[in-house]
């Protein structure tokens, strides 16, 4: 028998990751998300913090989608390649961890990438208000910036994961289909509905 | 306390019905859908066959929703008179069941006319050839026609159920912020897939 993936995709400000910890909690499994660019980093013998540069999204330095998928030459091909070793290296690395154990995977494209493995695949979302608000409890520049500002940064790091999503899987990030299941955490504690999401999850693989 | 609601919208093939009675009898929650279409029909008087007539959706019997929303006079008031006052009555018997018990509530616009009552908004969705699929295991037109035209039908299906949403409560059927919980039921049995959601339900309600 195969092991228990759990892939989560997320909004920013969603609680997503808090959520993914918490399962991998009380499930037993093991949760990654920054380990795996720290294995990439190891691996690829690039400065790790370039990896997080271009792993936190900073989608200027990707080509657009159109030309990249239209495979046309490049005025810098060095970068191109240097950001598609990092996603294959990612890929690799997220196999072996699939391989290795039961495991809660967040972002990092892991429901595409592992979708041979048939991951329960989850994507958490929340209304603007409570996203801004989860930002400022956990003091990501919410102190320095307005609402509005604020806001607009959420929107930008949403739509730059769903270009990367794009650029790497030619999927919509938004595609209710990505998913098997979609929760809204809008005014919601997170701990409780990992509870319920641990529930859903064990009844899940006890019934398969 | 107040009752625990679920309200599943869902669409056509989904299994969203199946899922909901399957979950009333998991939880021994009360389970309505035809009902309250007979229920309807029985206070305002009004015909049931017309009332289903209205009720499956056949919208072309509503005015676009542009000119209902603009207020302007229409040909035909008394059309349009009826459907709201048939809306209207099967609000406010929703409103009775949510009042009476535990319920689970297929359709309708339940989650938005219950929105008073905090209801947990299942949303069921489904990739096309699962939802051809299931529309021949349950024999609905199944037989009779082929693969492309029962795509077709329920494209149509959605579409309308979509208009009518719309129509009355202002609001997109494909909103995912309209919904708790999204379940994409692909290639899976709905019993089992009751069962976990019904887990996931019940830890809700203990941690809340």
């Amino acid at each position: 028998m195969s092991n228990n993936i759990i892939t989560i995709s997320r909004e920013f400000g969603s609680g997503g990751r808090e959520l993914g910890k918490r399962l991998a909690e009380l499930l037993g499994y093991a949760y990654y998300d920054e380990e795996i660019v720290a294995a990439i980093a190891q691996r690829s013998a690039l400065a790790e913090d370039y990896v997080n540069q271009v792993v936190e999204r900073r989608i200027r330095s990707y080509y657009p989608i159109t030309i990249a998928a239209s495979f046309l030459a490049t005025p810098d091909d060095s970068t191109y390649a240097i950001n598609r070793s990092i996603y294959a290296a990612q890929a690799e690395i997220l196999e072996e961890m699939a391989k290795k154990s039961d495991c809660v995977i967040v972002g990092r494209c892991a429901d595409h990438i592992l979708q041979d493995y048939k991951p329960f695949r989850i994507f958490v979302y929340s209304d603007m208000p409570s996203k801004v608000a989860r930002c400022r409890e956990k003091g990501e520049d919410g102190n320095a910036l307005t609402d509005k500002e604020l806001e607009k940064k959420i929107r930008a790091v949403d739509k730059a994961r769903a270009q990367y999503y794009r650029f790497y899987t030619g999927e919509d990030l938004n595609d209710k289909l990505c998913y098997d299941l979609g929760v809204n955490t809008s005014g919601l504690q997170i701990k409780p509905l990992a509870t319920a999401i641990a529930a859903l999850v064990k009844s899940r693989s006890e019934t398969e």
